[in-house]
């Protein structure tokens, strides 16, 4: 559970300029591309030597964590606190209330919202009484959640871990564990006010995180089920032809045209016709192409979806950000749930060469309309529209990660500022006295945990842990009743009077 | 996954000040006794009609979540991000770096670790692959995660939800899902000086908080054993004779007598001994008087937990908190894996008459040292030693919110700053143009996702909401090159130049 950073904007602003400053031909990392740190999952899969009986020999014990789970280390933890603060505060700017929701639902809340991935909804074993499972995003608990309290409209974020059981051998490196940060409008409000704000926070977010050139495809569900029924799709394979069109972003279109011949069981010939749709991407003038197209401009699901789609760009353009949003007629996205406005961000790695066409790396930021969800909760089936977006921290989290290894900057784990030290042996107690005054000031303040410890080893993790200031005291000072206080990058000592102490501490770290 | 406030230091201690007041004859909460809100257990329950289908016929469909779980409503959030900020707050004062591990672990990283509460881990279901069980504590993660980095030292804290299958009708009203702040610091280092800090960071969070008077009753492990061992329990016994003394704070002696007798088979006369010692509880002056009982004094493990006892007392005299230190002989704590120090915090309720003993209300945090279990995770056995604590958020958050509940005091659920309004039709554009210009200024703004909201509407829910200030834009505004700013509080209205908007409402915010 992340918490978010207690620091100042002004620290937060420093530290992701140091850290997100890309270096020159910056890799940024595709799918799965994790740096391997502490607690990774090459330690994890380590094979030890034991087992798990105290006090006794352990023959061919591992130790590992949970395949596709990971843990976060410091290093990791400050990045994703830094991270998290960030998407939070937009969220937070845009007027939206917190909620937190139980980790798992009954069983039977999540059967039937995800169709063709309900095989990875991970179940909890029948111990007696309820069946349950973990939640698998953050969006079906918030539409149960509405439809139990009876509540009609609410904007609400909600930052938290879901669960799939992602084959890591089929989707190489997802992780089964991961964050979520999700924002969504309830409510029946007027056509895409709501959806074109889902739309100014994506890019807000992306924008403040400067994770360089990124792009928002956006289409309808209305536009994709059109364009499926006058291509020729039977209506009984408009979800399955939908998941598999939604891989067209991790596979080729002849990969994904094979699945829908082979496996789904559709004519080659409707299959092409999708096919040449799906090729289709641009802007406004798209949008006017479509509804003169002979053959789309005759499904009425499909002129509603155009039509919505040329108001949102309406009020993107207002917005000043429709220069980033593509209308592309290939995005399906695969959950089950969505009925109107879809959308997911991609960021483009910069060409190497002038010309060549941006790269993919992958989706970080993904959402859309759902107007049925809550009325399946409901038990008159009372309908409350929504529209919602999911970040995708965890992607962003690993492209931060591996900009602090290229550029080898050490990040502070610890926000200690002052460390309380002595040269002389038997001081614990002084030390002890000490260290509680400040600690009861407010001060931020270690000591190392030893009756007698050197003064250089004190020193020594004082740099090591990047603590700018050490407070001295031995049998000198204890006399003359003051304290030594040292800077640790200038190495300059004065003395203060004992009572002055954590005033003068206070003056300084004001001032840093 | 809570979030961590974003409010500036100042608007939390506003706050505080204004739930935390205690009315008159405050009536803190037992066990369970949490308010029923939004979302609550009793909402959660309601029978409704209906089955999951889209679109169909609903019969006898029940809406729930699962039993021992809660949402928390976004009026639940705010409170609950404020707790975590001072509790993670004060663990990075005292150095702590963040750490985060998944939800579930391995099954047998847990098998053995919790003796007779074994039963109450939550088992995920065999669908292939590894078995795994939901995380019991943060306590065993911590201990794998130091194990599996070969980590000899580590001064961490870690906020997270805990999954614990008890049965609601044996413990009342207790969560199955539920928060943990945990602080611990792994590493061989001299006697005591890292336990006392533990109990100074209990205190300084429980004065930080408000919440009333309390005490931390310590003891020790081996003092128990010890006690266990003179009074003529057989060492098979030790662990399961000590789960039931740890019952004392819920059941009255002469019930945790049955259990040890009836169901423990223990001989009515070694019981008797035990409820002897049990009954002992005070400050330094009863280790001295422990040092010289005559059976006690024979017992090495119990003279060593003496020993270091009399240590800590010193040091938490040092830190200026002994007086709310109590040593108690009938502190067992139910975890296995403790092997030393252990202690458990309780608030104690204000005596509502001059003269009687003051109540205890239930423990809100505890703690102990855990010298082996990271050896339990090594191949080698090596040992790293730990000692750490655990907050008890939810018992705090019930409180907490049983005071506002009493103080009848509105808080506000989101921090927009600026309303966007209009007092005539088709002025949507404007407004939209208008609010992503406060947006790119990082202004907190909302607006209503409607075409012609009406101008009342629009205050009400300026009003209703708390925002602070309002935009009003309209035909004569727009002819003269200038925004209406309105205060929601005084009514007052100033014409500002449309230029002059942001740089006005800024100045305008950082004054209030």
């Amino acid at each position: 559970m992340p918490q978010l950073g207690l620091l100042p904007r002004r620290t937060w602003a420093a530290l992701l300029s140091q850290l997100l400053r890309p270096p020159h031909s910056a890799c940024i990392p595709a799918v799965g591309c994790h740096s391997q740190g502490q607690g990774s999952l090459q330690v994890a899969e380590a094979v030890l030597t034991s087992h798990l009986k105290p006090h006794q020999e352990k023959p061919n014990f591992i130790i590992k964590i949970p395949k596709g789970t990971r843990d976060l280390s410091p290093e990791q933890m400050v990045v994703r606190e830094k991270i998290l603060d960030m998407v939070v505060s937009c969220f937070k700017r845009h007027g939206a209330k917190g909620l937190d929701t139980p980790a798992f639902e009954l069983k039977e809340t999540l059967t039937e919202k995800y169709e063709e991935n309900s095989g990875l909804i991970y179940d909890l074993k029948d111990q007696g009484g309820e069946l349950l499972s973990l939640r698998y995003d953050l969006t079906v608990p918030f539409a149960r959640y509405l439809a139990m309290n009876k509540l009609k409209k609410m904007k609400r974020y909600q930052v938290g871990k879901v669960w799939r059981r992602e084959s890591p051998t089929i989707v190489q490196g997802r992780y089964r564990e991961f964050c979520q940060c999700d924002f969504d409008i309830a409510g029946q409000f007027d056509p895409m006010i709501p959806d074109a704000e889902c739309l100014k926070i994506i890019c807000e977010i992306l924008s403040g995180l400067q994770l360089g050139d990124f792009l928002i495809k956006v289409n309808d569900r209305r536009i994709v089920d059109g364009m499926f029924a006058v291509c020729g799709v039977p209506e009984s394979k408009f979800r399955a032809i939908c998941a598999s069109m939604d891989k067209l972003d991790k596979m080729s279109w002849r990969d994904v045209r094979h699945e829908m011949v082979a496996k789904k069981g559709l004519s080659p010939e409707v299959a092409d016709r999708i096919g040449e749709y799906a090729q289709c991407h641009g802007g406004i003038s798209l949008i006017e192409q479509m509804f003169q197209d002979p053959r789309l401009s005759q499904n009425k699901q499909a002129l509603e979806g155009l039509g919505d789609l040329k108001l949102l760009f309406e009020y993107l353009t207002l917005f000043g950000i429709a220069e980033k949003i593509c209308f592309d007629l290939s995005l399906a996205r695969g959950l089950d749930y969505y009925t109107g406005v879809i959308y997911e961000a991609v960021l483009l790695q910069t060409p190497t060469q002038i010309g060549e066409e941006p790269l993919n790396v992958g989706s970080v930021a993904a959402g859309g309309r759902y107007d049925e969800l809550v009325a399946m909760f409901d038990p008159k089936g009372h309908k409350v529209p929504c529209v919602g977006l999911s970040i995708g921290v965890e992607r962003i989290f690993s492209i931060v990660e591996q900009r602090m290894k290229t550029s080898f900057k050490k990040v502070r784990t610890t926000e200690t500022q002052v460390f309380v030290a002595t040269p002389q042996k038997n001081f614990l107690r002084e030390r002890l006295k000490l260290i509680a005054e400040l600690w009861n000031a407010g001060i931020k303040a270690e000591m190392l945990y030893k009756n007698d410890p050197k003064l250089l080893t004190q020193l020594h993790y004082c740099e090591n842990t990047g603590i700018p200031l050490v407070v001295i005291i031995g049998e000198q000072e204890q006399k003359e009743g003051v304290i030594k206080l040292r800077s640790v990058a200038s190495r300059k000592e004065v003395a203060i009077k004992r009572e002055n102490l954590v005033a003068e501490i206070q003056k300084r770290l004001s001032e840093s």
